[in-house]
């Protein structure tokens, strides 16, 4: 298995990228992501109660279809807390979006990240669509990772590459952060393109676990969006034998949990304003579950992340954590290692002392910069 | 009832403080409560499994008697995490004070704040004991109420006298914040002291109803601490005659639900960093309990919080917090109006359609100033 720090579309994808005008910078803010045949799909989203209008036309979709053939994200408005207006314009871009590209509309996924509560101006997109579509190539990827960033600093993309009998597969992965980020999942996108022939089911599997070990690791503020959407898209063009038995499904399932893993962290290092990353490695809990409870509860303390910032050794705040999560932990038995602060990536290393699972969570610090970030950000 | 906003002992009780030296600044670090007959005692502590050494002595003393002289506080040092040898400082502070004020060693009730995990240094405690025993007179809570402050901007205390029967009844509180502040319960002391003759029954039920209603539903930085302690000492020395009926216990509810809720919404204005009291109105929902959730989860929110802090009115960020929190309101029947953000009190009123019962919620911004606090704070 080989890894790329950037997007090389699997075979037979495409994408392209347009400044609608939903960003007032003026910004790339319109990303389409196009197979050139029907792929399988398997897809995650927040569990917010206040799910956006695109994440609901996803799931009606996903409902009604086995087939897919292109995702359209814009940024700079979440189309979420919009009611019947913001269905309406999402599903209007569908419309408009399966015209252009001669695909059934179910056929479509879509995403939208950015201010909640505000009106979506579809006009901005639907005039955006047809040089969309005709800019489609497999170059196109490397405008569409940046058509998706909202507060991000960088473009988030993995390519991980790995040979199944005769045959290279491709599975790359694109990704938004930055800010509302905590488990279940984050307010990100992470689209995953892989041109493998796989069964349905292997496919949802493979996905769901690497997001447990991935997405649903990882926080920045604790804040969880309502907009989060995690779609994996298997075309096929690859031409291996489906992917079926079990050894074919541990490599795919591998090459799929390195890609989100790989996303989750760099979505940690871009956390809005973040100074340090952190890795906390939890061990000796009674279970995973126990651990990624420790854990998620460490790195959602203000007080650590400002500690850590502050380069202060103040371990108390991790005892109060931990103490506070509800694991019947006992003082005696509670090991903290705080690593050293000084440095950009920190490990903190704690030991429940109750079992033998094991669990890192990844975070970032608390700054001034966070705060200039989000007084300002609407 | 009246309410003053200082802090005037009942009859019977007295104070005093020093400066034992935990405190680096050489500030007063050490407070003397003190009842001249033994008072019945009520009391609530931390959730947190990493309790201080000071919490668990209070535990095992509140199990083995049913009447206190005298509450021993120190800021400075949290005494938490601190092992054997904690619990062996905390012994031999009581020790010597009940030897020093002749009382019995359980009759002595202690609480400790400040830093986690720092080893106490029980002698400057012990070698401060005899003058504060000394200085111990009905007008060393002015000094009292400074001891026990750690990062607190100024002492919280609130004052109800009230009339029962023939006789005057004085309820003082006396409490600290400032950061580590959530609800179960903060980290915080409240020590309210009374004159009346009430029965044990309705003096826990009281302070129980109290804490709910003030303590628990504040937050400051959503990090629960180890060394919650509130203190309710009741000493009769009003010679009322006994509170038992229904009006006589309503009247004594109130004026501990009027104390608490007081130094609770000061605790939040003394916030750390805190630029702004913010004050969440959650109404129509289904039970109380759900108000309060979804209460807590928009002020426990850093998003909002910095948005607060930024005058900025992203409403999304309570929309996103309210779909996140697990109650499952419909975006339709969600309705929030934010205030006017320029103001110093800030009311947000969140309408959640669901019921008739509500919550008020009180927290604070989230500024850079917080921060600054914290990363240097140890």
């Amino acid at each position: 298995m080989k890894v790329f720090y950037k997007a090389v579309l699997p075979k037979g994808f495409k994408a392209s990228a347009a400044a609608c005008g939903l960003k007032k910078s003026g910004k790339l803010d319109l990303a389409l992501f196009y197979s050139i045949i029907p792929a399988q799909a398997s897809a995650m989203f927040t569990s917010n109660k206040m799910a956006a209008a695109p994440v609901k036309v996803c799931r009606e979709h996903l409902k009604n279809t086995r087939f897919f053939q292109a995702i359209i994200a814009n940024s700079g408005n979440a189309n979420c807390f919009t009611g019947l207006a913001g269905m309406k314009a999402c599903r209007r871009s569908v419309e408009v979006l399966a015209k252009e590209l001669v695909v059934e509309k179910k056929s479509i996924l879509v995403g939208s990240t950015g201010v909640i509560g505000k009106p979506l101006d579809f006009m901005k997109i639907e005039k955006a669509i047809p040089a969309l579509v005709k800019n489609l190539s497999s170059k196109g990827i490397s405008l569409a990772e940046k058509a998706i960033m909202t507060t991000d600093k960088f473009p988030k993309t993995v390519t991980v590459k790995f040979r199944l009998g005769l045959q290279d597969i491709t599975v790359c992965g694109v990704a938004k952060g930055a800010g509302m980020i905590a488990p279940h999942m984050a307010t990100m996108f992470a689209f995953i393109f892989t041109d493998a022939a796989i069964a349905r089911p292997a496919m949802k599997e493979a996905l769901k676990e690497a997001v447990e070990n991935s997405f649903n690791r990882v926080t920045v503020d604790g804040c969880m969006s309502t907009n989060d959407t995690v779609i994996l898209l298997a075309n096929g063009c690859a031409e291996n034998k489906l992917i079926q038995n079990k050894s074919d499904k541990l490599k795919f399932a591998q090459a799929i949990n390195t890609v989100c893993r790989e996303l989750a962290k760099m979505m940690v290092k871009d956390g809005e304003g973040a100074s340090k990353f952190i890795e906390i490695k939890v061990e000796r809990a009674a279970t995973v579950a126990e651990a990624k409870k420790a854990g998620l509860a460490i790195a959602n303390s203000n007080l650590f992340k400002t500690a850590i910032y502050g380069e202060n050794p103040n371990f108390g705040r991790i005892v109060a954590a931990v103490g506070a999560c509800g694991i019947k932990v006992k003082e005696e038995n509670l090991k903290i290692d705080l690593g050293d602060l000084k440095k950009k990536n920190i490990l903190v290393r704690v030991s429940l002392g109750r079992g033998k699972a094991g669990c890192i969570v990844y975070t970032s610090d608390l700054t001034p910069e966070y705060i200039k970030i989000n007084a300002a950000y609407n």
